[in-house]
């Protein structure tokens, strides 16, 4: 079986401290990946040539992130036939609604699967259950992440109590 | 190879009208799928069995759609490890900021893939090109897909040329 | 005469800092209380077992807090049938909407008590309102506690005017 | 015990098909009420009127709703120890975020129980809740009426399933 | 001919940082003015009868300044027959949206004279033109005002003009 | 005593349907007005040409509707000593919120009374309101129309007594 | 001198509607031009080959009209120095802000002058000012085209003084 | 020919930080420029009379920068049949959303080329394309220009190939 592989595209290399979060989460997980800056408007040729060989050079699933018109997503689905994943990324502006709206409503035929305003972890979260349908180890890693993020609530929720009784 | 399945849910069933092309596009693919109405709220049981049993009972993706404030995705996500894919349905308040914020907005750790307001179509095309990581047929059907919509938009930039020609 | 107690719920421990004013008026009222850490999509389980037995645990009124796609509330609210406050937590993206949106609107049938973003204060208040519904006595301490945010206000309108008077 | 009474109010007759739905619930649960017109800006007087009394008139929860900058139930919440709860009535304007935010905004002190836009039903049920905190009965019955909505919601999934077999 | 005199009313005072903008323009202007902390919520009987009295006090025009959900303003007009002029006060929330749409959006029958967020100085100067409806004296200053106004513009495009030509 | 005078100005006749409420208005109260359509953006020299002579002309105060980005009161209010008074027209777009911000949003300076998006009667009661400040007359019409306005809440509040029990 | 053409690209034909007024004001001042359809999405291929080749296809300047999560001008922007405008289409959600957000935020260093929602007139009036800055012929036809749009503002405040006298 | 001249306005000093960034790209493609602070509102005759003489001073694009009601740009727009661009200045209220509505809703007839929140390099690049339109040199700078970008966002990447194999 192929070995999992993720291609991460930012529109700027400002995006990176959130990107950041992507890749510890995929580094825990031994997937591999590659993580590009690209502009969909200042390299639209590299956008959409790493784009259309992204499934011959053996990538399973593209995360995207951008701010503001946030194009760089879309435009990078228009050009394959793998899953892109868009993480809009929060700038100063409007509440940072430009980006989510430019990624999130995408007309139909072309789909991007949009996480929260600089949600990179779960984007790197949703590109490893994507893989899992056909990777059944890592399916098991994810179970066994989640059960981590429970055991961390479950370790605030006694701290808290500890906190409390102290006042 | 297992075949593909998709479990849909709607919040509702006055939801049916939008969740309808996302039925149409699996049949189209010959995807496998079961929809069902479940609420997150008003039978929480039932939501969660359906997204804890849907990994044994053969589903490969969950599309979850709803409205207003739209808990479904989130909740079916937080009980399975399988992908959901969020669909927000617009209603009359806020423009339809109140389902895509709900469902878009996930924390970290949960993540629901989201795709625009009404976007049933995309849902489904989302599925498909999760499941066609192990399904290589399926892709090149996506890629017919996507062919078949380039091709119409062709045909109404001719049908363009022609009414224009006569004015 | 039953005793009244409120039943705390945080998403995430860094909601703390925001629910404290709660947890403030509640000693000043010496209303019982319990506050847990627990996220309606890590520990899903638990957020659904703390609401169900709620009830029968002696528990009269739910507080639940929680930010961006706030689904803590509703969730709780849709397994049990003491009212349930929802405190939205402003979080830096959109204003804060996400949570509001995501708590205010509630599809019919399962209720959430809706405060101000970050109405921490307000919500405890609003909890000890409901269980004055059969204890006279705090309705009495109530009415005394809105004599003295008034007294303040009254306070401070004296202070303008000494200050007016000096410039 | 006293029996259960609820004071609804609308800021004006145009909210009463939204109101009925609130009108509607109290009925079935046989809970005494009172439904009144009564404007906060243009009959200011009755409004505190009305809200000073509540509780001597033997009003257990007042119900409020209002559009646009929608001040009723923040105006009745200043005279009254009763919980309120406000009912955002959406008008043509900005999605209804006027009504909504003049509700939910409430400064801390004087708390208002935000239900959606037009969200009568969960006006009244939230109502019930409230009053249970010292009527079982009523409880009981907010159970049963639970259940009714779940059994509603497994009736449309069973047509649902009978319409797509048909297809 | 009676002497103008301005009545400004703010909600909480901390409000006086952005209501001192008012003070300082009616200072300039000469006009008499008292300056009180009030809450619509907190303290409502004092609301309503410093807006009843507000006439007969001598008062021509009220200034009220109030955040959030921010009633003060329609609460005082509701109580006068003098002009009330709103000023929205911008806290963290949804970026003043709050405060803005509960001043502005008032229900037909009772104006208020919204300015824009945190425009207390145009709250005064409207105030100001207001008055000069019947104090030509008031008006030829306003025009003077303007005027400065003007100047500095000049003061600062010659500035701007130095600026570049050093660079 | 000067009679009282308002100039009305649209900047589209499209804008008319909802002025008309305003002239209903001053017609009620018998106060002189002149309606004007003219566009800040179409006709420029005439707005301002309207505006400088407004009070020489022996209006009292100036009405300006307009929708979009409606820059008609402000423009307006740039070359007049008069108060200016703004109704943001709602459009199809972003709910009003282009018009209504447009109006509102104005820089310290030149200030525009602004009212409810489609306020013309409370532009009218504005107006008065501002009037009044010099004609006593004015203002004791102004507390019959309000009384008027109670009236009718009482009136429809009796209504729906006799509505309730029939049902 | 080279003649004006304006290459006008919109996402979808559903657009046409609104585009035809852009066609219509070409059409006035004898401006040539073409109109396609081409989807930034599902044609990207014909996208950027007919950004590419519009500046030596003799094009001056490049209309684009699209809706949602609206890249079309965006792109085209990415491969042509010609100046872009874009119409943002209003589709059904979120009142537009998507279409507005979606053009008019774009990244520093590829420009797209926006132009209101569904502002297709003022598109093709834009596109005629720019292509004016070589052709002296043009800015005069633009010239008596504003005075032709002063002139019906005029007729309809006639209208308006003559509809008043009626009544 | 002629050579290229761009007259930049700033609504205020304050603007002078963003509008800079324009002024850095006109010198690095040798535009000459005249840059002035003009106020819509208090300097109305100095902004009228400058739109008005903007062509015969030589002048071919007009770059007006305003926030809050941002009238600007639609003001001069209304004087000149030069092509106006309009930078929306990001304010801290309302995320921005007043001034860019302000400047991108303008009714039909009167065209202003929005770019992004403090998009000011973006405003002076569009002028630069405006002026190409009968200016090859300059459009061969441009494209320059844009290789520049594109070489920089490349080296970027590199920079990240590099930081990646480190960690």
């Amino acid at each position: 079986m192929k070995s999992a592989k993720v291609l991460i595209i930012m529109g700027s290399d400002s995006d990176f401290p959130v990107v950041e979060s992507a890749i510890k989460v995929l580094r825990e997980f031994s997937v591999e990946f590659e993580a590009r800056v690209c502009s969909a408007h200042r390299t639209p040729e590299t956008a959409s040539s790493l784009a259309k060989c992204a499934e011959s050079n053996g990538f399973d699933v593209i995360i995207a992130a951008a701010g503001k018109a946030a194009h760089l997503p879309g435009v990078l689905a228009s050009f394959t036939p793998l899953p892109v994943i868009g993480i809009p990324i929060k700038s100063s502006a409007v509440g940072g609604l430009d980006s989510l709206l430019s990624i999130a409503q995408m007309p139909a035929g072309i789909p991007v699967a949009t996480v929260a305003l600089d949600g990179a972890e779960n984007a790197a979260l949703l590109a490893i259950q994507m893989i899992s349908l056909r990777d059944e180890e890592l399916r098991e890693k994810m179970q066994e992440y989640k059960r981590g993020l429970a055991d961390k609530v479950r370790a605030k929720d006694a701290d808290l109590q500890l906190r409390l009784r102290v006042h």
